[in-house]
């Protein structure tokens, strides 16, 4: 025990320093001596519980996108029916839209890496595969694809806008994106 | 003439550098020295022609913007009816997402930055507002701002995928976001 290298805590703490650092910083800057100073934790710990920086990244954006899909759950998870549902993710839209920059960033670093390494695109995927599998217990499945990419983009249209828009044109996406013919 | 500090070209290969820098390295690695090189421009002449980073970045962005305002543009231009519109739409989404992993990488390197840094949201703002501009010469404005909206999600997610939709479902989230009550 020692060594801390079995310290669970020690794990977590530097998962959380890494996405510190990257909404501060960017992934560009990340490097096991740096997280395992911002981290407080020697730097033979990053080694013992990261295989490299590819895991790092890894690890630490699997930690933000269960945040996210935590918070999808918790705002689906009291609508009865299609109205409630709708409205529920009005709501959504507009907390993470209205809420801390640190995720905002957060989500843009991911993307942006996704977008120049396809090796990151399973991370993307798995994390659009788990709203979607949120969504479908209330949509069909064509729906809930067309619904989750109508979330990402009224989201971060509302947080980058610098005059957003309002919940009523929100809510009306949501109502026409989720009326089948 | 002789330092060529008026050759308008110059000022053209330092954009067109900054560009390529920042979709291989990201925003974070760039400095005058590093475009400098990059260009073949003497190190003077980067402030000869920009006050600061703040600045190359800004001309960068909306050089960026520009181009991508212009894919815009010339899937509309030929639309006549509403189906037109909206085939149009459908093509530009597929076109955009399935199009040069550069313009998507720089996308997503242009929102972390305003993300991170709320002066830039002048950049995304105005972007919004030119996108939704030619999209508001075939849709209302409300419709516009949504269907800018599903546009900015059906790419992401589409590029992000590791399994992208068919046309079909592009064609019907379109069809969806532009039907009004």
């Amino acid at each position: 025990m020692g060594t801390g290298h079995t310290d669970p805590q020690r794990r977590e703490r530097i998962l959380t320093a890494t996405l510190d650092h990257i909404a501060d910083e960017g992934v560009a800057g990340v490097s096991h001596r740096k997280i395992a100073t911002r981290a407080g934790v020697p730097l033979g710990s990053m080694t013992y519980h990261f295989h490299g920086i590819d895991e790092l990244l890894h690890e630490a954006f699997t930690r933000f996108a269960d945040h996210i899909v935590t918070v999808f759950e918790q705002h689906l998870s009291t609508a009865d029916d299609t109205e409630q549902t709708r409205q529920a993710i009005v709501d959504l839209i507009h907390t993470i839209a209205e809420g801390p920059q640190r995720d905002l960033v957060l989500a843009q670093e991911l993307y942006t890496l996704a977008a120049r390494r396809p090796e990151y695109r399973e991370l993307t995927r798995v994390w659009m595969s788990r709203s979607r599998d949120l969504l479908q217990q209330h949509f069909d499945t064509d729906t809930a694809r067309q619904l989750d990419a109508l979330i990402e983009g009224l989201t971060l249209h509302q947080a980058l806008d610098t005059t957003p828009h309002n919940r009523d044109l929100t809510s009306e996406a949501v109502r026409r994106i989720t009326t089948t013919a």
